[in-house]
């Protein structure tokens, strides 16, 4: 037996309840364990003597693991029938037989005669705890869009022209929000119903990320009463929006903040920020000599000490008439993991008081499981899932297999119900684009193809209809060319990504969390997965695939007569 | 490799923040891991490009693992200059070497080519996020007093005689608050600085863990105003007060749910409860049939719908009276585990704003990572170390090795900020008692010398400084016998038990975290471990042990001359 391969514990998303009455456990072992056993009962079952009791559970075999590159997880859901569950495990393999608990393991005899392992235990599934993201997130298709380069109204007083090609972050285009509004059937048209707008409140930069007035919208951009009426055009289409909040840190001439650089201590949002030298020594540099802590170390950007309740009041209020007064759907935290856990507990409960069904989505690019317990972020930016994708497609060593191994791994690491609602994406204004990572069209629907038939709400990035290119910030930030929309080959990809966005939305399969790979396909390129009844055929290999079976077809590039072309794509409902 | 043993995520135990400057890291390896390295810095280091930075951090060796039944655990404690922190592990084993993050493994050519793994992350160390228990916990030595059994003042109406030996759960001595002021000064005497009190307030039964009233102390036990003279009489001698609360479950008897049995679904408490059918089909059976849910299966006990806003708001009320109104230091939560985390999220931040050193406990004897992320309890009631500790004395096959992991895996399972204040004890009013569970004297005193050197604050349970036996509930209820204290076997136990709470209280070591067992030692029953300077030495095995080195005795039994008999305890400072 593996012993220092097998891996419990109670918690996420290792054990966990899916609603108030189902329980799912996960067990990990190493790749040879043979066969599980779930020992699981009432811990009451045999009375309340302290440890005097001799408890015996149900026995229930699980079967079919997953198979991830070096483990296996033996997942197993149970409804337990007073909501409290007392569990332990049986492992087998080479003949020999173990026991798995809590204090590790034991043999067969141990456990008769000692009353061990100790059991896991899950006490009572309390609904208030249990994690129960917006369900609306499900059925959403996300748009992304970054204000100063979508669209320019005719109120915007900007006079540089709206260009094509490379940008600069100092350069402003005098994209808004009226002109965010023209466009509002446009994006009704795609099938998109989800709007995430970046930062749109006051600040000096192009990209608002150093926001100057949390509560005015900034004048390149429009009025508040701009936004209000974004908001209600969206919502009359059926598209929910988005705001971005940045609560990490604020611009150098936030308020509070020129008031500390003026009176230092004495301020009386000195406690506002985390300074840590006073005068300033070296005013004009990066923060490395951590004067003060700001954003990386950009001097521009100074942290806002989230721990300060004045801090947490001031956001909250904030966030309140986002929601209560706007109307805003959902927010979108940036740097959404060194804000303080503190501030967002209690950001959760007061916005849900509001508005049961909003929408609080982390910036986190890492593992974000202690922010998804529930009571702070719904979801964050599934970059994991995009690396996943992003490393299959890039390095021709990986197989179907890894790919497979890569997404349970990643599909994994949170609860199902929490799956359902991550932001999945491909690229955004902190990556290069989808389309100049691909390098080709194919590559560039085929994972567009994943990004629709993956669980999770999916996004794209503004432009990706037509494929706009663009490397790493800024490049990824240029203007829409809505000149060029109508040309044959933008026509073509925009009726394309029009047709995966409605099987995403119309496929109740999609919205789901079963994911399954093909095992028969794994050695080499051909991706092939079920979602329910749909079945995903990608070739990402270099010889044309002749697709086994049969199925009504729902999208599909480069295949002819059952053979999928190299970089092909084929979706489609199994009939047999 | 043994990869599928590798374990890190980015959590408690495995990484968390000791404090705001200090970062707490643990890698568990299959026993066969050779060396680990550690690489590290800030994530920012390399500029924010959104992935396209080529970030490295600092290369440092992580020594000396702690060896644990099948695995090591690669602990480390480094200070991020910035409070944030990016790293990952490198492992060499036979030869080869390997880099492990959160998307797992790559060899150190991906590493250089790919810039994978995926790092692990801890982005910024909050202070308002870093569970801090309050200090004065790690100072006290417990006491817990079941008030029906310990002394029965002038006050008491009750007539039945005070008896030595087996008593009934449905009998009532008569034991009261004020007869507990009477022994104040004895037990400042003992040395003990902390009460803990089984419940007070008005209930049925004779453990009072079947509320009618929570406002008022059992007429049995005395007045609102006796509880209120209790507090401030240990306050003045230096002893801190613990209430026992019962919020699980009430009694029958409590009003609001006697207003539902009367008016059903038109109660206005009817959400106050869990009950699933009505009228309930079989009032006078156990609660198996699901007709309302009960602490465990006890009709007499229905439990509180601890996720109801009113609920944890008349809960929260309570208790801040209990620490407002009469001053109380402490409190422990009785099945704390049942309760929603919401209620207790709440209840600890209320409390802690009146009162910021106030000490929370759950009663949990499992795994309670989830209530000990520093906003609900401080710690919990330390079953598992009391399991490790029992099933050593208990199985003359286990060995100091033995005792060594399962000391190591329970003092692992949570922070050490949270391990210095966990409530340590070797019985209750819910086990057998461990006079009657040890068997003889030796194995008894060398139990307790473990209980006081051992990280955590520890706890006795009333009538331990005489060798009160008991089995199993009731029988570890027994009236305290006042009478036999000036017995000379009782008298000298008292001085031994004086004696090692004495070095508990005075010894600073013992209220640090480390814990250090001799390799030497292992394979035998002599069991050697060190705190600090503070060497442990317990002869469990069968035949005499003469002691190497050194030192200055502290406390002793059965040592002569260096030679430690069997049963023998020998603590000693180091002097070499």
């Amino acid at each position: 037996m593996n012993f220092a391969a097998v891996f419990h514990r109670a918690q996420a998303p290792y054990s966990y309840a899916l609603n108030p009455d189902e329980l799912i456990l996960r067990l990990q072992t190493g790749p040879e364990a043979e066969r599980v056993f779930l020992h699981w009962g009432d811990p009451f079952e045999a009375g309340i003597l302290g440890g005097a009791e001799r408890w015996q559970g149900q026995r229930q075999e699980i079967t079919s693991p997953l198979r991830l590159e070096h483990c296996l997880w033996w997942n197993v859901t149970i409804r337990p029938p007073y909501k409290r569950c007392r569990y332990y495990f049986e492992l087998h393999q080479g003949g020999e037989v173990w026991f798995y608990g809590e204090d590790g393991f034991c043999t067969p005899e141990q456990n008769k005669s000692e009353d061990r392992p100790a059991a896991f235990h899950q006490p009572w599934m309390n609904p208030a705890d249990i994690p129960a993201p917006p369900q609306w997130v499900r059925d959403t298709v996300w748009y992304q869009i970054f204000p100063d380069r979508f669209c320019r109204s005719g109120a915007s007083s900007c006079q540089t022209p709206w260009r094509t090609g490379p940008v600069t972050n100092e350069e402003r285009f005098g994209g808004d929000l009226p002109g965010i509004c023209e466009k509002l059937d446009y994006l009704a048209g795609l099938g998109v119903n989800g709007l995430y707008l970046n930062p749109i409140f006051a600040a000096d930069s192009v990209h608002k990320y150093d926001t100057r007035d949390y509560e005015t919208v900034d004048p390149d951009f429009g009025t508040n009463e701009d936004l209000a009426r974004l908001v209600k055009s969206a919502h009359e289409r059926g598209i929910w929006v988005m705001l971005d909040a940045v609560f990490n840190h604020c611009g150098a001439s936030f308020g509070p903040w020129q008031d500390v650089l003026q009176k230092g201590p004495a301020s009386r949002y000195w406690n506002w920020f985390m300074v840590n030298r006073w005068p300033a020594p070296t005013p004009d540099r990066d923060t490395r000599d951590s004067r003060y802590y700001s954003f990386a170390f950009a001097s521009n950007m100074p942290k806002l000490n989230t721990n300060e309740p004045e801090v947490i009041e001031y956001v909250c209020g904030l966030c309140e008439r986002w929601v209560g007064e706007y109307g805003v759907d959902a927010i979108r935290f940036d740097v959404g993991n060194e804000v303080s856990h503190r501030l967002l507990k209690e950001l959760h409960r007061r916005l849900r008081a509001i508005r049961p069904d909003v929408y609080l989505l982390g910036e986190i690019w890492h593992d974000a499981s202690p922010w998804l317990e529930g009571d702070e972020y719904d979801a964050v930016m599934n970059y994991p899932l995009q690396q996943a994708v992003k490393g299959f497609f890039a390095n021709k060593d990986r197989t179907a297999r890894t790919l497979a191994w890569d997404l349970y791994r990643c599909l994994g690491m949170y609860r199902r119900q929490t799956g359902q609602v991550m932001f999945n994406l491909l690229d955004s204004h902190d990556t290069d684009r989808l389309f100049t990572r691909a390098g080709n069209e194919d590559a560039f629907f085929q994972q567009l193809a994943m990004l629709f038939t993956l669980p999770g709400s999916p996004s794209i990035y503004y432009g990706t209809e037509i494929g706009l290119p663009g490397g790493h910030d800024p490049d990824c930030r240029r203007c829409m060319p809505w000149d060029r929309l109508d040309e044959p080959e933008n026509k073509e990809r925009i009726r394309q990504l029009k047709e995966l966005i409605r099987l995403r939305r119309t496929l109740p399969e999609l919205r789901e969390s079963g994911l399954c790979f093909a095992e028969t396909e794994a050695e080499g390129r051909n991706v092939c997965y079920w979602r329910g009844d749909v079945e995903v055929l990608l070739n990402c290999g270099e010889t044309p695939w002749q697709l086994p079976g049969e199925g009504e077809p729902l999208f599909y590039r480069n295949l002819r007569e059952n053979a999928l072309a190299p970089g092909g794509i084929c979706i489609r409902r199994i009939t047999e």
